[in-house]
């Protein structure tokens, strides 16, 4: 469930015009900002730009982005663009930035099939080429393999398992892994193609006839480039409501948190399971996010990110 | 363009009865069925088959399968089902018959990146997972590499190019031709991920640079497996109509015409770009296609494919 609180009654073009006098006079109104664009959803965002648009004859974004500036501009630039531009956005800052394939590999495994799609029409819409073209180019090898294979992918959503299927592949995950053949192209094939709900029956089996889970499996390998995405992706695909609260329990605990993890995660997930995520971190960590949050950030970043956590109106 | 002939006026329930009454009685009335379908285009079929539906409780495509027989049949059972639908069929087929990778590729490379999608998605209703799942259940090594990488690209469609990478991507793949690495990752990720006009950019590069083209470079190799899907998938990529009218060419030269070729070729293409393709077969045959046709079929598959080449009403 989404942690994200939006009023009853709100106009679009009086958000507008509040985010207008939040810019204008000395200094921004950054208390103003967050308590109209937290509070609102993705559809009534897209609204409030048309609305502003229209209006000021001004691209909203671009004027948040004069006005803003640090982890607070970041979030909140983040939070403005419709979610698949957001998350072709994201993907293509994490080309660039080569070593955080593992944003490439949340985009493309924890989405569906349809939300991966738009953000690959999104990508194509903004770079003019497309998500895999750029994956293939900043990659080599198996990583580019693994990624290329999931970034394609339009796996089958429906419920049918096939039992005896899963049965023989978990064996073939755990063949290959024992025989340290990470990038063997059946686990690339198997994680790439495979239907979700197919996956977990194989992760399931996998555990059951070995006696260990296939993440735990590889957690005990040296984790060079491959084996470390080769998990995020099992992960992803598996529970990943899950690996969110480990991300944000990761960027807290870090000495000098790591803001880019915590805006992506809360970000990217407050219209849609924050609430689950949140309740897992209590439960793993006897501290509500929060709390953490509270404690570790501050100013319009610490107060941006409290109310997409849920917090005041 | 398109060669089916349309009439201005029909009714669908009017169609559907004249179906109905072709079924009736002491044997198929074959030329009435021809009459009413080779002449109604994808939209109109799928109202004759729900206006059938309501009025017989009866599905019209399981009525044809058991009322018409060999190579007519097959014919109009491919023409009967949606565009989509059909190339799902198409492509089930082919991944039994492992052999026919070329229909893959087929219908990875000639449709546009939201047609290729719509079959993905048809192939998922279908038959409960993912065409991806399929064709790398019956594959394996370099040309698995390839076809999943083709029957997963959703390529960029706009019109940007660039000239410089094109250059460098056209000396990639002579300088892996050379050094016959046919199955180079290089090789693959060009012509999966590439837009089709980026690629033909490529290829026209390679033309002018190399002095041969790139389909010519590959024909002077022994046409093993990979190398000979790599010329279908370039082919096809470069200029399907020019790949078709050689697969009715060899359809037709050949010693007991290829039947599944021609009916492909025509019921996948009359609505489409069968008019191009014939206007190619004629330049190329200096016989018409329509002629070469009827010298190698007859009966009522013959008046199916001649009505769907543009022949009579």
């Amino acid at each position: 469930m989404a942690t994200i609180v939006v009023p009853e009654n709100f106009s679009y073009q009086e958000d507008a015009e509040g985010l207008r006098k939040a810019f204008e006079g000395w200094g921004t109104n950054e208390k103003a900002i967050v308590r109209i664009l937290a509070h609102r959803n993705a559809a009534q965002r897209k609204q409030i730009r048309q609305a502003y648009h229209g209006l000021y004859q001004e691209d909203l974004i671009k004027r948040l982005e004069s006005e803003l500036s640090g982890d607070f501009e970041k979030a909140v630039y983040r939070w403005i663009l419709d979610p698949e531009d957001r998350e072709a956005v994201m993907a293509n800052v994490a080309l660039k930035k080569s070593g955080d394939f593992h944003v490439i590999i949340e985009i493309a495994c924890v989405h569906s099939s349809e939300e991966l799609l738009a953000v690959r029409r999104a990508y194509q819409a903004r770079y003019k080429h497309s998500l895999e073209e750029d994956v293939a180019a900043h990659t080599s090898g198996d990583i580019r393999k693994l990624l290329l294979g999931l970034v394609t992918a339009y796996r089958y959503e429906g419920s049918e398992i096939n039992a005896k299927l899963a049965d023989t592949e978990a064996d073939k995950l755990h063949g290959a892994f024992k025989d340290k053949e990470f990038s063997h192209e059946e686990v690339i094939r198997i994680l790439t193609t495979r239907s979700k709900t197919q996956l977990m029956a194989i992760f399931n089996r996998y555990r059951d006839d070995h006696g260990t889970s296939i993440t735990k499996a590889l957690q005990s390998e040296p984790a060079d480039g491959l084996i470390k995405l080769l998990r995020v992706a099992i992960r992803c695909l598996d529970n990943h409501v899950k690996y969110y609260e480990k991300v944000l329990r990761n960027a807290i605990k870090r000495v000098g948190t790591d803001e880019d993890a915590l805006t992506r995660v809360i970000v990217t997930r407050a219209e849609k399971d924050l609430r689950d995520i949140k309740e897992l971190y209590y439960k793993r960590n006897s501290v509500t996010l929060d709390h953490a949050v509270k404690k570790e950030t501050r100013g319009d970043y610490e107060d941006f990110l409290l109310a997409l956590l849920g917090n005041g109106n």
